[in-house]
């Protein structure tokens, strides 16, 4: 008995559903879970199925494609483990709350590393036997420092999602191409309000009434990538800007594991720089 | 041309989806939208979907009921105006948000009467073109009561719902089953905390910091019938218990038009004292 | 027996409670509420309090204004009902929201007018005894348009507050001064973000997972005038932009009411594009 | 210079602020901040002021008994970090999110201990060089348990709180009254819905829409103690309670640190089985 996560997205067309619930019948798959969306605008289907049975993975794929049509992708994953790669600054509290959610095993993934251009989280990181890899950025041009850090995280194998659990610093586009659809970011902003540098003394110098932070796949334009998981908390006059920021950590820490949760159990679909989300 | 909501319940077995989605095929139907749960734990299957195409109703009905196990429950709904009456007492916020809502053309209904215990919102209610017939309950024994709205309830002809808008007095068993299925209440807590008289200074009383509403259908324990829709609101101690009453108003009147909205639009499985929600 | 709403603000030094509470305790005054804020980084003190009592209000204000600095601003307000214009264009969920809370009784308001660019909502106004003047901008240059407006706005006395109630036209520089510190608007999205035209198109297309809205105090640069109350809403993929605006409203209405709220009850001061609310 | 959290709550009556404030202004205190509240319904006046200055503490502590009325509570705090025993069972989110944030330096706490019924956590707690000391209830009578409990506690001095961080016993009569007032418990939902044993069970058996978490102080009655924050969370039918029970951990944890935070910095009366919180 295998599991299989089957996402499929597709031009929309008549009878997509049918096919595709006739070949999981007639492999004589169990469907545990199903979502499907269309995007009308788009004219785009999605779908996310959980299925089990006695049924060969690429015989399913070999059905899937020979039936949908060319512009179809299809997707089959068996669950296990995915490996991650977490990036961080000086911070320490989504660091810190990805730590203890892996420690609990309720995070489906193996944290080979924590990358960070300062050495402050080191003494956290080494309780969790997990290795630190400080790479300070000082006296080094963007791109060699990037570079160094690249060689670290190449060392690795199979790396399937880079968290940057509040990394500080600007990728270069180099940097996220090579990373293509891996990268997960946590803004601490409500995007697209307060895009770029300190988003909480913006928030407090605009006065609003609510603060936020959004979660979100990294592409070349700062702050502009998909976005996966957004929160937000109220305030008032008598927040600071550095109360905003104390208050805000609760809201960013919980909203980038739960983008990193979404990732890890492949329920986020990307397209035309959004996200569907089963 | 025609547009169905087509509702499907039954014990869930291997194959359902292909059933289905291969009558809709064959039929030449169009999905405009497709959702489906199983509930694991009673084994049960639902699905609504919005499909449009030239089939017959009928025609329709029959190929599903003679394709799915005996346990199903299948409704084929051609969306139209539903049929309702409002009852209320004297607070004129929940029943002004539906009377709004209705001049706006948002919702799929047609208001037959407001029916209340107090001639309090005749006022109201009669700018707006609509009956509004007060039945006093002084001196009547409950069942007398009751007796008299329903003879004038029943003077409407295929009454879809029942909506107490905050309508402050308990109905008895005999009602509900006389409307079995509904009647849609808004209860001014967040159930199943506070049942009963007074829930804002119970709840003041606890020194809750959180109040809520909750819309649920009416069925004979009080204020314990399957939930539609929840929402809540942040209080703090500055806040008295009629404090609370006031600023709870703007819940209340959201979370029952929710629910109302809902049914209209044939969104609503109710079975073992819950509801599915698509 | 008097009650007063004794709102003051000054720069901050030593001393401001006690010379202020000195001077009610000495005219025998009972503090009903009473609400402070410093904001350290202005140096600026903020203080609403409630009191009832036999003192004249003249003698108060010379109280208080010989003690205070001379930086301070003194409000002495006696609670009535203020005056107030509702602006509209077509959509009537905010309007009808204000027209049934003051139908309630709930609003300390005289609605004088509703004002709009078309004549769509003449129908729902006038079943509340409320005069509705439609004032077409059709073939009218921008200052022409609301030099019409604003002739007709000011054959009313002692207007306290015009509440734009999603009246869809930019207002020039010279109609804001006009009715400097009056405009109450609501803007259909979480400000800063979706400045500017159809903010729920802006927000379907960056493909958010929250929608809100803003209210705020008018000024010259376009929605972005003093905060004044915001409010938001989950959505998800599922949700074409036209489904944020519909599920928006409900939202666009509560945030407006609320501000109009807050300001009839004087609990709002505005000081460097910001609000303190008590 | 000293820094104290002023904490003073009497029967109300006119005058009470004059009275404190001259004398922080008499002995040239500078007032930081400054919260005040009557409950009229107790008619019970609440205040709490951070001032800084050169006063002796006990010389303004002198002051204000000597001029306040009798029935006046007064608590002058000077900041530091109170001592701490976390209790636990076998879940590590709570637990683990107060670890994170003790590392982070955001808490006034020292951690004496962490004690638990089980060894399940020590691996978790030892990465942290705090004591972790397991006490099985196996075999025991509650009574016994909670003896050699509370002699491992009170083998520490000058504990402030102890924080029941998913403690999953119910704690005896003199267990809570041998540590009065100091007690702080996450119960996982939104109070005074579900009380007592798994309420994820009972909110899904229930068809809720909302769960939720409350912090608050443990007294005699099970869940019956002062509540002090309360946080909620939407669900839909597609959650199974295990699935209630996972989701709602993100928001016990933040609840309960969030009430530990106000413990801490004093922001907390109790009274009437209610809190005020500044």
């Amino acid at each position: 008995m295998s599991q299989y996560r089957v996402l499929i997205d597709a031009n929309d067309e008549k009878g997509l559903v049918h096919k595709i619930s006739t070949i999981f019948f007639n492999k004589n798959l169990n469907i545990l879970s199903n979502s499907e969306f269309v995007d009308k605008e788009n004219n785009k289907f999605f779908m996310r199925s959980v299925v089990d049975g006695d049924t060969d993975k690429k015989a399913l794929e070999n059905s899937l494609q020979g039936t949908l049509p060319a512009s179809a992708n299809i997707k089959i994953i068996e669950p296990k483990k995915k490996n991650i790669i977490i990036m961080a600054t000086k911070e320490l509290h989504a660091l810190g709350d990805i730590l203890i959610r892996h420690e609990s095993g309720e995070l489906e993934a193996n944290i080979l590393a924590v990358v960070s251009n300062y050495d402050k989280l080191e003494s956290l990181v080494s309780k969790f036997d997990i290795p630190y890899i400080a790479i300070s950025h000082e006296n080094l041009e963007r791109e060699e420092h990037e570079k160094k850090i690249i060689e670290t995280i190449d060392s690795y194998e199979d790396i399937d999602y880079i968290v940057l659990a509040k990394y500080m610093r600007i990728l270069t586009p180099g940097f996220v191409e090579h990373y293509k659809d891996k990268i997960i970011n946590i803004h601490h902003s409500f995007l697209p309000a307060f895009i770029g540098a300190n988003p909480y003394k913006q928030a407090y110098d605009r006065g609003v009434k609510i603060i936020g932070a959004t979660s979100h796949f990294v592409n070349n334009d700062l702050d502009e990538g998909p976005i996966i998981s957004q929160e937000v908390k109220h305030v008032d006059h008598a927040y600071g800007w550095k109360d905003m920021q104390r208050s805000g950590r609760d809201v960013e820490k919980i909203v980038l594991s739960r983008a990193l949760k979404l990732a890890l159990e492949d329920r986020i679909f990307v397209y035309a720089n959004k996200t569907v989300i089963f």
